[in-house]
């Protein structure tokens, strides 16, 4: 049996455990596995696009177990009722390739999207950063903030979105959890004062939601909206300014704000951070930017992080998804003996 | 909710349908497919290989309907009382990437594998095919000779396997069907007088077990055991012999008997036959061969039959695998707010 983690099972496990927990979990988990990234399969995403939006499969394996993510992104999706992005995962056992953990993904996508933009800030971001300015306050907006206060100690937050709704919906979800709220007039007035800028706006399209001249020396720039082709969200300048980090180069080239850059310009993969490749900030007025697009690596991280701390509880069901037959060459037979149990 | 077909549900529905009338059922929902290939995206299977085997997404789309399978191949499973193959897949709508079906789909797979070599057998092997020669009888064989049976008519078959028992059990299964049964002393024996030879074996190396002199003229080839890197079973004089057909000429050539020849050897993707770009079997004593890897379009052929025929049945649960938010943008107001039914 195989085991399953439904929409309701992950949102009471969430709750159960605390989302403070839970995300410093996932950056302890991601965390470790970015510091022996090398050992991991590593894959650019396979995306099929259409008008609409992107269904990608994101696979990787550390050779003991293998995992992927079936993800789509489909910015028109909120003005029709539905998420831009739902997802759900997959681990299987490398040495005889079954499936044994399938889990709901919407809800951990949201989490280790956050817990991966706070861990890199944690190395990457100024140790005195107080204030983080966010653009764009979509779905993923509440999980950065918990999550960078949970890795950087940060409760004051200036925020702007297109969609007052967005905002409105934000500050209910955050100001009874003891956050520092500043609504900004634009994305440039959001930017002034802030040690670290987050931008993640879900319009799929290559726009400016941050000009250099609003990004002060010594910034952390968290680009994370930028995450398919055609879409970007940074004035290039930020980028030739900043010292920029990616999570797998290849996919950030194609997907990230790299895409505004020249084939020549490198940036610098964080894994080689952690493992002492290279320094991450070298001085308290330097501009650092994590270009992230999500990485294959850090949903492995986070199913792991999910089934071993959900096996055996009732946050998981078990589901019929494999044939055993007693005889592995009957399959045959298997469908005419299987009985009925009603 | 989205769609379920566990493992229990599918040999029911199996069961309850006759499996004479799912192959031919999906056989048509095949060739349907087929006839508009060249509507679907066509991408290489996803393939994580390690010595144990290999584990393979297999994604394909045909712009309102996107599918892909999860397949593993493990040569040594058997001798461990695993299963070689074991699968599932899923269905999603293109216009906002919602995944709507999941099935189990190691017994699925089995069913589709042996609808398209019979289906496309239909076009190439020769009208008046009597006799088949099964070489190998591990867990795909009884679908092919129930799915030859059901296209053309088989009734006679020539079997032969390196394990007795793997031959006792293809008895025991299709004895009582009414099959007339040959027990071969070799390939070479099992080959002799037939007019498919279906060579479906499981080691995973170059592995010659039709010779060219053993293939009488006019004999239709259905290779399917040759199906991944490193992997196959004829001779290379059959090819050069025969009029080769392919699924996908980029993954049959990665993958299938293809690997054994260079690159200006050009075989003819099956689609082209059925498009009436091209012949299928030109002469009486011509030889075919059907090249066969497996392609995610069979796997989303077979999803839909499935999923058309089950759904609003009791062969299908629904499960909870899609975050559904009232507010779309709200996923964190959402984790709060969902009350546990318990």
């Amino acid at each position: 049996m195989t085991g399953f983690v439904d929409v309701h099972d992950m949102a009471r496990w969430v709750r159960s455990r605390g989302i403070g927990p839970v995300l410093r979990g996932l950056m302890d988990a991601i965390e470790a596995d970015f510091q022996r990234w090398q050992g991991f399969e590593r894959t650019p995403r396979i995306a099929s696009h259409t008008p609409f939006g992107v269904i990608e499969l994101m696979p990787t394996s550390d050779g003991e177990t293998y995992g992927f993510k079936y993800v789509n992104g489909h910015p028109s999706n909120p003005a029709r009722g539905f998420q831009t992005v739902t997802a759900f995962g997959v681990l299987a056992d490398v040495h005889n390739g079954y499936p044994t953990f399938l889990a709901e993904m919407t809800l951990l996508t949201a989490l280790r999207t956050a817990a991966t933009s706070a861990m890199v800030a944690g190395h990457l971001a100024r140790p005195d950063s107080t204030t983080m300015a966010m653009i764009g306050t979509g779905s993923q907006a509440e999980f950065q903030a918990m999550a960078f206060r949970e890795r950087l100690g940060i409760r004051s937050l200036r925020v702007w979105d297109t969609d007052p709704d967005a905002i409105a919906k934000f500050a209910r979800n955050l100001l009874p959890r003891g956050f520092e709220l500043h609504v900004a007039a634009s994305g440039a007035d959001a930017a002034e004062g802030a040690d670290i800028i987050t931008t993640c706006t879900a319009d799929k399209a290559q726009a400016r939601v941050l000009e250099s001249v609003d990004v002060a020396p010594g910034t952390h720039v968290n680009a994370i909206g930028g995450d398919c082709p055609g879409k970007t969200e940074l004035d290039p300048e930020i980028l030739i300014r900043g010292r920029v980090f990616v999570e797998h180069e290849p996919q950030t080239r194609i997907e990230g704000e790299l895409q505004q850059m020249p084939e020549d310009f490198v940036p610098v993969e964080f894994w080689r951070v952690l493992a002492g490749d290279t320094s991450g900030r070298s001085a308290a007025d330097e501009v650092t930017v994590f270009d992230s697009v999500g990485f294959a690596i850090e949903d492995f991280s986070a199913l792991r992080y999910l089934r071993d701390d959900v096996t055996g509880t009732d946050f998981a069901q078990r589901i019929d998804l494999v044939a055993e037959p007693d005889d592995p060459k009957d399959l045959f037979g298997f469908i005419g003996a299987y009985s009925p149990v009603v």
